[in-house]
């Protein structure tokens, strides 16, 4: 669909592929080649420009260390595993492949795929799109753009800090940090083999703090360490 | 061992810490209460500063948004696979650990561990530094502190990319990039249960292009894979 742009010389005021990035990005892009490249993929023969696999390499790391240090700051109180869960649910996979739908990668993408384009080729293209934005505008651009236009525009802290996404991995930290000693034990199991349930509790020196009932053992040690959380405060 | 000094006031001039770091760092830090931090392992109870773990969260991703970068650039014509083996083993547990010993950590660190400190502490205090080192001089500085006290210092770009981690990785890479079909053949399996031999051969194409024998089908296809990438010049 993008095809004929690349014929075309690729300077600001001519690529029309700056134009039409113009109104999605906020700002028009300079140096366009970057943007042809992010939305290549590596199925295009001899892209002119390359493919998108080396950008992806470098706007993931981009993406990361800018989140990074916006929770560092934002979350002044929240220790380094919180903060780890809630970067991994800004970064996963499932993320970046909304977030390229935000971004209309599907209108830009350049494949040699056919019809069908799996989703993840659009959320490394988003990816490859952050680097572009680095190399064409800047680090101090590319940190702002990613702040303003990706992180309080489509985050919310306060609920992404309501999804931790493993409470029993949060848990187990917890207790490495306070040192104390804990296990989940299997109360009971019951029923037939394919309609199993699984009683746990968690125990916290000594003392049973919570138990859940789930139907399987993974499920039930998730849902008791969620009540020790909460009923922790931790 | 450290501990008296956090009784004093940390200003740069009169703090020790400045001073001592300033002959290992190559420059005087200025807000040396992140330094204080980043020496403190969470064992100790109410540090003054708080404890590392919050800065080695930021400094890990730092670390690794420098490193990806460099290579981006240094390494133009190297694709992403090759910039991923190379940049896993410049941010490894054991390198960190290794440069944390070249910066002298464990003469810093406090814990509350006894003698028996695991050497991961050490690491982790490692990336805490680079975090202080950010905070206390930003962004600018710390690239160019990584860049020239850490991977100009400590590691060959030539020598790593000879070490690429795992040929066979690299080379279903490259089948992936060039859209080719290959296969990982058994070819024979002989000996006791336990002295066994694994004979693999790596059919290209549907031509076998090498073949390797070793101790374990795995250490077998890594063995051929790599064959396969030396004569394929990938």
């Amino acid at each position: 669909m993008m095809k004929w742009l690349n014929k075309l010389l690729s300077t600001p005021s001519t690529d029309p592929l700056a134009t039409a990035l113009s109104s999605i990005l906020g700002f028009t892009p300079e140096n366009t080649q970057f943007y042809h490249q992010a939305f290549c993929h590596s199925s295009i023969e001899e892209p002119k420009y390359g493919d998108n696999e080396r950008l992806e390499f470098l706007g993931d790391s981009i993406l990361d260390s800018v989140i990074t240090e916006y929770l560092y700051h934002k979350l002044p109180t929240k220790d380094e595993g919180v903060l780890t869960d809630i970067r991994s649910k800004m970064v996963s996979r499932h993320t970046l492949n909304k977030l390229a739908k935000e971004f209309k990668i599907d209108e830009f993408i350049q494949t040699n795929l056919g019809g069908k384009i799996p989703v993840s080729v659009f959320g490394n293209a988003f990816e490859a799109l952050i680097a572009a934005i680095y190399l064409d505008k800047g680090e101090p651009f590319c940190r702002n753009f990613i702040i303003s236009k990706i992180i309080k525009k489509y985050f919310s802290l306060e609920t992404l800090e309501k999804e931790i996404s493993s409470y029993k991995k949060h848990f187990i930290h917890w207790t490495q940090k306070t040192n104390k000693s804990f296990s989940f034990e299997l109360q009971s199991e019951t029923g037939e083999s394919h309609n199993k349930s699984f009683q746990m509790a968690l125990v916290l020196e000594g003392s049973e703090i919570s138990k859940a009932t789930a139907s399987s053992k993974k499920k039930a040690e998730e849902a008791t360490a969620k009540i020790a959380c909460e009923s922790l405060k931790i």
